[in-house]
């Protein structure tokens, strides 16, 4: 992108025909300005890609916002733990939040964040709006979004994993083995990340010429009970599958439980694989097959990224894909003779 | 206490023999001040127990600090979970600092949460010498520790569970069962919470009449490799143990691991609990046996408790603990006859 000509809060305060203080107000995050006159000024802020003078190109305020949609997994906690290194690093503290919807962040949380300053935004898990995107463009407030729920517009730097090639690779290794009714538990049926495990599971079916049956795709929320749900589900069809794609290690937990309380041996009586690779998972019993995706080292690429935008360098890939990794343990096997 | 005539920074200075912009440095972390002099200053603020005007009982800064000793348990974000909700209630996001040392938050750290302000700081798994402390209350920062390090000083307020009771709830659980040769793994031996409970185990054992043998009490890091390790250790014992209180649920993991390298059944062939109930271990296998203690609560809590700090209010009970529970599941059983 060529570099524009710096436009001014006074240009935009007179395009938008209101005063100075009042343009101020909207960069700052200031709630006394009413909501319509808000909006002009940010689609102007927006369009004339404004930027703040005091940038933080200039002085770092110290602070790095990792935005959950939820926390309830340990997988969070992995990001955390990415982020925080890089934080760490370049003298910043990670600031948490969680917003308890997938629907991205309200205007609460943004104006919260624009009076106090960010080095930066990292978005885990969410929706971000058209609205949402302008309002922290506008505030030159730089973002990334890890794991985005929906199709992020292409200008949105996201980080992700190879989720396709992982899903793709998961449903491989039960075929290797041998098995030919395969079941899978999705996570929410908007999550990019779910929709590209459960379109690998597809397309490793049918490269192996075995038509997909809609009974055996599932949708859960990545947590353990809806493992433990949706794995009862599966089990109790007329022709059960003889493995499970998990969608993620803590549905793959409960998946496990749902084996037991049916009296079925996992792998022996079910092949469970996963998706994630928690530190936990090598504990389990089984100790999980499963997909790794590399969280702490996605989540410090996105915190990497952020400080540079805040340093107003240019970051060339908008959107990256770190690899996936099968790694195989004790929870998958051929599935009994007479089953295949 | 008797509320003090407020001190001025005025008259701080004048004592100190320095100039108002220097105390004035100080109280705002900023570094140009001469350490000596730092010192001097921060010491007569606390001495005549300097209150910023502008404090944060007159406007929340929207920011709770949460600093951790080591974050690489899933116990950590039980923490952030009970912090982040009352946080969210008084409309502040938590920051995060990872320590990484048991030794307390040290100067940079310091500086930096000054400089920024913040609302309260919850200090977990640290020590808190009294120069750090003097640190804090110079700059009018509330604290509250959470499982210190070592003894706190009387005046700091901390939040933490019963872990002697815990502990000689979980043995006496054994010792109920049957089971007379019970090792235990403790946390780093200067961690009280790791004290109490294995303090608690020795009480339970000699209330019993059972004599305390050294060999059978190891000390590991709260984590899964120490469980089993220091597992391993316990299980080749000329005489083992035909039960073990693994301090924690990771640890109690790792003594899962260890069992099943000897061929040994839990609970058939060896006894395990925990303590912790993370929302995990329902789901491991066995289902653990576990001391819950209310990890969410003790966060929620000590943010609360900081919050009525920063608002000036009297904190009373400065150190609380809170209840632990003995939650029965699978992996402790009665030792098969003529292990008794």
């Amino acid at each position: 992108m060529p570099a524009k000509r710096r436009v001014t809060i006074a240009q935009i305060a007179q395009e938008a025909r209101v005063s100075v203080p009042t343009v101020s107000k909207v960069i700052n995050g200031r709630p006394e300005v009413a909501p319509e006159t808000r909006q002009r000024v940010e689609r102007l802020l927006q369009k004339h890609g404004y930027q703040r003078r005091t940038g933080l190109g200039d002085r770092p305020v110290g602070l790095l916002d990792l935005v959950f949609a939820e926390i309830e997994s340990p997988w969070a906690m992995e990001l955390v733990r990415g982020v925080e290194t890089v934080a760490r690093e370049a003298g910043a503290s990670v600031v948490i939040s969680v917003l308890h919807t997938h629907a991205g962040p309200g205007r609460d949380w943004l104006e919260r964040i624009a009076a106090r300053r960010t080095d930066g935004v990292i978005i885990v898990g969410s929706r971000l709006s058209t609205r949402q995107r302008g309002q922290l463009i506008a505030r030159s407030i730089p973002f990334v979004v890890v794991d985005p729920e929906g199709e992020p517009a292409p200008a949105v730097a996201s980080v992700g994993a190879t989720n396709w090639h992982g899903g793709l690779e998961a449903t491989r290794h039960l075929l290797e083995l041998g098995h030919r009714r395969i079941g899978v538990i999705g996570g929410p049926p908007d999550m990019l990340c779910s929709r590209a495990r459960i379109d690998g599971y597809r397309a490793a079916l049918e490269t192996a010429g075995i038509p997909v049956d809609p009974e055996l795709i599932r949708y859960g929320d990545f947590l353990v009970n809806s493992g433990h749900d949706q794995g009862h589900e599966l089990l109790s069809l007329p022709e059960p599958p003889t493995a499970i794609f998990a969608g993620c290690d803590m549905q793959a937990f409960g998946v496990f439980e749902a084996a037991r309380q049916r009296g079925l041996r996992v792998p022996e009586d079910l092949s469970v694989i996963g998706f994630d690779d928690l530190p936990l998972s090598q504990w389990a019993w089984p100790p999980l097959t499963t997909i790794r995706q590399p969280l702490q080292e996605m989540a410090a690429l996105a915190a990497r990224m952020v400080l540079a935008m805040g340093r107003g360098e240019e970051v060339e890939a908008r959107r990256i894909e770190l690899a996936t990794e099968l790694v195989v343990r004790e929870s998958t096997a051929p599935p009994r003779t007479g089953d295949q």
